[in-house]
């Protein structure tokens, strides 16, 4: 048995979903849809140097891996259920491969996803590609496409802070507390599964930030045929995030920075008053960033006057891609 | 707009599955599942020199991508009908990515599969991962562990040819027909989709040849509790394997060569004469090479004899990786 026949090893773990018929094993896996409901896909890729930087450790990689998609599985209003790996590495370290899983297993337990396959291969870099399919409610889907004129523009928890916690961590000056704290929104973020799930019965759009508040929203629009006003000096930051940066940089964090994995969504005015409750029960901070307009781009305001604000677009260590689901 | 966003309009074509309620462009796909059939899914990852040559043609390493999971697909006796694509470049070169998306649109159009999402990213090298969904009829499901002491071991189409051409490839001695044929046979893999449908409701385990012959009849019958037995003299050999190679070579690619993505199943032996209007139906040779056993591991005979053969296992450029799934 060749080594790469042993990394199954380090992804094979007792499966408590009996929907999965057939696990890893045979030429594929063996799945049961629930029945009535629709099926999202999304699969995201990390690519070692590109998306995290090269000194991170195996468990947090994975748990990002996971974590990006199940960010987007929340975009759509869906339940996530089964994920695939596909893992090129370098070599097998069994040191890192055990973080790796752990990292991993650690993610999808969060939201009971199943490992349900993959393939490990070779290469001169790490490549890990992960897939999640979820299901969804054919009645509760959420589109990026929905947001009408006068609809308003929320955002979950605050912007900015992965981003601040990837310029620490590449500035090597992490030593206070809300620095950590900003690092930690880098290092595992936390997709609005449960949040996307109770706002789909009243949002008509909604995105996951992974590009930057102001590119993700600007890309809703869009998909809507609308355009739209964001209110710079309304954008929800945290405490961590203003006791590191100064008001200039850390707006600057909070309108390109990507790597939040919150949830932009926009709806009509009258749901508005349900979202306090909502807000409630899932612990998370709602915020008014906005509203839909019927122009064309996305405009800024700061306390009411216009706000110059050109868009770099988030891009990675040393690429810019896209997924495109 | 960056070169990573404009790959996309490579892979955005028009969906003709009514199933696919939304493909490419939006947070995630949104697929409707057939009422009462399972799902199966598989996922197969191809490295530029390790599982192809570095000088492929990009239409050959994405024809290859989609067939050797389809061929998975067709080992579990299912109908594939989704495809995603994690492809990470070393840049984004026009004419590679037409010549790419063109391979990959006419594999998945040969089976119906629709692409229905991605990641595009960059890197050092060449990565292609691809997973496709498909469905079954959960009473028709083909698996690796049904075979039963007895039980007939067929395999589809001949054997050896893609690692012949592999090999032809690689010394540079491509001037015949029966040459050419062979490196096509490495180059284009057509899985067998419709036959693994037919046989489906006779065989008792199927796997799909991908590590060769000896490797993966072994692993169907690991798989099973079994053992068996091979007849070496039996092995179905194109005459195109035979005219570019002496009868020894022909019969250790035939045993021990990978990448045919033909179909190996067992099946009772009640059943046998049921297999040749399959056969007629789906203009494919089917060849009984040996039978179950409830022993242990897989021995080989030739013309009666006990033939000793052991397995190298078949091995990439320079690596040797599994897919689970």
């Amino acid at each position: 048995m060749d080594e790469f026949e042993l990394i199954r090893q380090y992804f094979t773990r007792t499966l408590t979903d009996s929907d999965v018929r057939i696990g890893i094993g045979d030429d594929g896996a063996l799945l049961r849809p629930a029945a009535g409901r629709d099926l999202i896909t999304v699969v995201d890729t990390l690519v070692e140097g590109v998306h995290y930087p090269l000194n991170m450790a195996a468990a947090d990689i994975a748990w990002r891996a996971v974590a990006v998609n199940l960010s987007d599985i929340a975009a759509m209003g869906a339940r996530p259920r089964w994920m695939t790996l596909a893992l090129t590495l370098r070599e097998a370290d069994p040191d890192w491969l055990a973080d790796f899983s752990d990292g991993l297993f650690a993610a999808a337990a969060e939201h009971d996803v199943s490992l349900v396959g993959g393939d490990t291969t070779r290469g001169r870099q790490v490549v890990v590609s992960i897939q999640i399919t979820g299901d969804v409610d054919p009645d509760r889907v959420l589109t990026r496409s929905g947001a009408k004129a006068g609809d308003r523009i929320y955002i979950s928890g605050t912007a900015g802070d992965a981003a601040a916690g990837l310029e620490l961590l590449r500035s090597g000056t992490v030593s206070s507390d809300t620095a950590n704290e900003l690092v930690d929104r880098f290092r595992r973020p936390n997709a609005r599964i449960a949040l996307a799930q109770a706002i789909a019965p009243l949002a008509s759009a909604a995105i996951d930030l992974s590009d930057g508040l102001y590119a993700d929203t600007l890309k809703l629009l869009q998909a809507s045929g609308a355009g739209g006003r964001i209110a710079v000096d309304a954008l929800p930051m945290s405490a961590a995030l203003r006791a590191e940066f100064d008001a200039q940089r850390a707006r600057q964090f909070a309108l390109g920075g990507g790597d939040d994995y919150e949830l932009c969504f926009t709806l009509p005015a009258e749901e508005e008053p349900r979202l306090s409750e909502i807000a409630l029960q899932q612990k998370v901070r709602l915020t008014r960033v906005g509203i839909v307009t019927d122009g064309i781009g996305l405009d800024c305001t700061d306390n009411g006057a216009p706000f110059a604000y050109l868009d770099a677009g988030y891009r990675h260590f040393d690429a810019a891609e896209k997924a495109w689901v």
